[in-house]
């Protein structure tokens, strides 16, 4: 667990992999996206995708699925307010995602006393290396007691 | 089914509503953002939310869901390369979410002469008319043909 002192500008983590399965990339964006290129492979090679993707909020989600477990460990928990979101490719089922974070940026809380913001540049690549999201929030971290 | 041509700067689309389920909350959670506070009342109470309160990404998503079927249809899908999102209030199990669209910007695409480039603010809000969250997408959307 780290706290607001134990981060420094430039530091890098690393999460696991997480592979994007066909039945999941459906169940999503017919729960939450029920776009005709999410769902059915014919419509989505007319589309711009040129071939089914996932939903930019489920390779949001799964990004999140693989921050949460990974060397980044912020304490208090993973708390954002936000930031800027990017798709840059689209992500396909058989693809294979994983997380690099890197500190952006650091400075104490004017309102919160025992707390500091980080900001902090999450880029998702696929199994080619490529950059398919990157998200650069700003969150809320403790700082160390005492 | 709106073309870039349809769209005016500052015209607003409003959606139907939904409620944020208790179990729904707790299983996009476990399965995307398996944190103490989105998971465990207990917890939660401990946390910065000061009890329950769903997933960020699970508001993006509930957004989207509601944001699909709105009055906002753009020709050829609601496709976004990203944008500023912001979560301004937590939300809880049995808040009752809407949608409200404005169109911000509108350019023609450089690259692609038969699309545009459509800005817009989705505001998420709850049953007391509060913004939950913000988010402020580029969309590509198709010109009329001809």
């Amino acid at each position: 667990m780290q706290y607001f002192e134990n981060f420094a500008v430039g530091q890098k983590f690393s999460s696991s992999r997480r592979r994007v399965e066909a039945d999941e990339v459906a169940a999503f964006a017919a729960e939450y996206d029920p776009q005709p290129f999410h769902l059915d492979e014919a419509a989505a090679k007319e589309s711009v995708f040129g071939g089914l993707a996932a939903s930019g909020w489920h390779t949001a989600a799964m990004t999140m699925r693989l921050l949460v477990p990974s060397e980044f460990r912020p304490a208090g928990g993973i708390v954002g307010f936000g930031g800027e979101l990017a798709w840059l490719k689209p992500v396909r089922p058989g693809d294979e995602l994983r997380v690099e974070s890197e500190i952006i940026e650091l400075r104490p809380s004017r309102s919160r006393p025992d707390q500091g913001v980080v900001t902090v540049r999450v880029t998702t690549l696929n199994q080619h290396g490529e950059a398919v999201q990157t998200f650069t929030p700003t969150l809320l971290v403790n700082r160390r007691p005492g």
